[in-house]
């Protein structure tokens, strides 16, 4: 969540009480409050749980079991006076070093190439395909979507987000969720008249993603989520556009993480993208967004996750097409 | 550089000396010592000089003037209390938020697809393409290149880096260097079978490319070169296998940061591969790299970025294909 600072909003992690239902408690200053507890001097459990509890998740995560620590004793503070309050507004729940998304839910990649006639590419089946996104795109929940002037077709993507919680590296998909700290709700927004020119070339897509990509409402851990059965709602304006299910993915979660690791190290942070589930874009039902659109995405047992479009940019500089070489 | 610390290793930044020429000069070390010319008590003058010129680049140019001053200042520091040895070891000289590649040479377009018989997708002429790639995969110079699992057929990619100076969305070209830092050095390093089998589903590449990008083996500004006429080579233990000019990029410089800047800010820091010069790769010549290779890529004006190949990694999980539905 932002809270008011001296200078300006600041960033606070917050976790879901389990001690007060109901109730968000601030890490940082629950771990202050115990460090004084313990005999600290008020300068320095300020000082140590700053370092300990920094303001974005990915700097917390890198700490290790230190704030994961701090998270279950905040958890289960029961005095009240760490509370956070309910209405300071949230921002993005993550702060990734890295985003990549997959494509793995089976009916989307079906769907979207009959949608133009096309045969789907045998390697959908062999491996599970990804594309790196721009962290920098990153944006929390209620955020406006800047919608970018070289695009007339906007369109959202409902999909599973992967937190990293521990870096890893050639992991077997035995091994892989121990290094999953939880799942969001992401919504990869892509234009789609760009992204299929881009696709065509067998790079990206870039500028049919990197404007907008929304996480949240918050992070939920693995052991609170029934991963293989989890419902999936979009609504467009108030109006059901999709509906799907976890379980249909055609690459376990385990196998995706796994393979994101191999032959690379996955740092503590990084967020992977499921994917469209099936029938979870405008797209698959020849839909489009308009500006102004509110999208409410929501997966139950993690929440909702609601963005509304901005309206169209002036800024339209692109390049000039080139002639081709006699060759 | 890398200089040896109580905690091991530490970054630091250095800069080619103007003053005495062949000598580089550490940058904190000559704002510390200029602070306390100017009063500041050595302990103050340590702590100034530590926030205003951090351990990684993009730390220091997101401190905007301040740095660039201080680099200067070091540039011109005749005194050589500053100087920095020059045995230290090379790090990256880059620490990018994001790294994308564009594949802007058309004769290396046209080889790659005529190789295999296939057509150039129309985009490349309408568009700079690009992806996305990995800044956990950037390595520096002299570093060894982990060969994944996954792939039999290793390959370089000889291609100018742009590092980003200064953030900027929906730039015009002609504001577009302005952003731009300089240049260095940039190694794509490709594994051509995955790759080419991520590249026929329309995303990424990802593993193909996420083990390795090098850069190196440092940063030269921008008004220290020619950038449209730069020769650029390449030898594999010591064979002269490639040879090009920067001047035969089919998309200036000035228009794939402008575009990448379209409807995306564009962070300090950021890095841009110009994808391969015509002839900058193996593949083009029909040739692949082995284990324990050494890759020599210069471009004339920056320097030699050096790195040698590691031996093939046997940790070798992938996943099992699945079996399409009947839809």
């Amino acid at each position: 969540v932002l809270q008011a600072g001296p200078d300006g909003p600041e960033a606070r992690i917050v976790v879901a009480s389990t001690a007060v239902p109901g109730e968000l408690c601030d890490v940082r200053t629950a771990a202050r409050l115990a460090l004084e507890r313990r005999g600290a001097s008020p300068a320095a459990a300020a000082r140590i749980s700053a370092a300990t509890v920094p303001a974005g998740l990915t700097a917390a995560i890198e700490a290790g079991e230190l704030f994961l620590e701090a998270a279950r004793g905040a958890e289960q503070d029961s005095s009240g006076d760490a509370r956070a309050s309910a209405e300071a507004p949230l921002a993005s729940p993550v702060d990734p070093p890295s985003y990549r998304d997959f494509m793995a839910f089976e009916q989307h990649v079906l769907r979207s190439h009959q949608l133009r006639n096309a045969t789907v590419p045998e390697v959908y089946y062999e491996l599970p395909v990804s594309y790196m996104g721009s962290v920098q795109a990153i944006i929390g929940p209620e955020a406006t979507v800047p919608w970018p002037a070289y695009t007339e077709r906007m369109d959202y993507e409902l999909e599973l987000g992967l937190v990293i919680g521990r870096p890893g590296r050639d992991l077997l998909p035995e091994q892989s969720l121990d290094h999953v700290l939880g799942l969001t709700v992401l919504n990869d927004f892509s234009a789609r008249d760009i992204q299929r020119r881009e696709m065509s070339g067998g790079l990206g897509p870039s500028k049919g993603k990197h404007f907008a990509t929304a996480v949240g409402p918050h992070v939920v851990t693995l052991d609170e989520l029934a991963i293989d059965d989890l419902p999936m709602t979009a609504r467009v304006n108030g109006e059901l556009w999709s509906e799907g299910n976890s379980g249909t993915i055609m690459w376990s979660l385990a196998e995706l993480v796994a393979w994101a690791s191999a032959g690379e190290t996955l740092a503590a942070g990084s967020l992977l993208g499921s994917g469209t589930v099936g029938g979870g874009c405008g797209s698959e039902l020849e839909r489009r967004l308009a500006p102004g659109d509110a999208v409410e995405l929501e997966i139950q047992g993690i929440g909702v996750l609601r963005n509304r479009l901005g309206q169209p940019s002036e800024n339209g500089w692109a390049p000039a097409p080139r002639a081709p070489a006699r060759s």
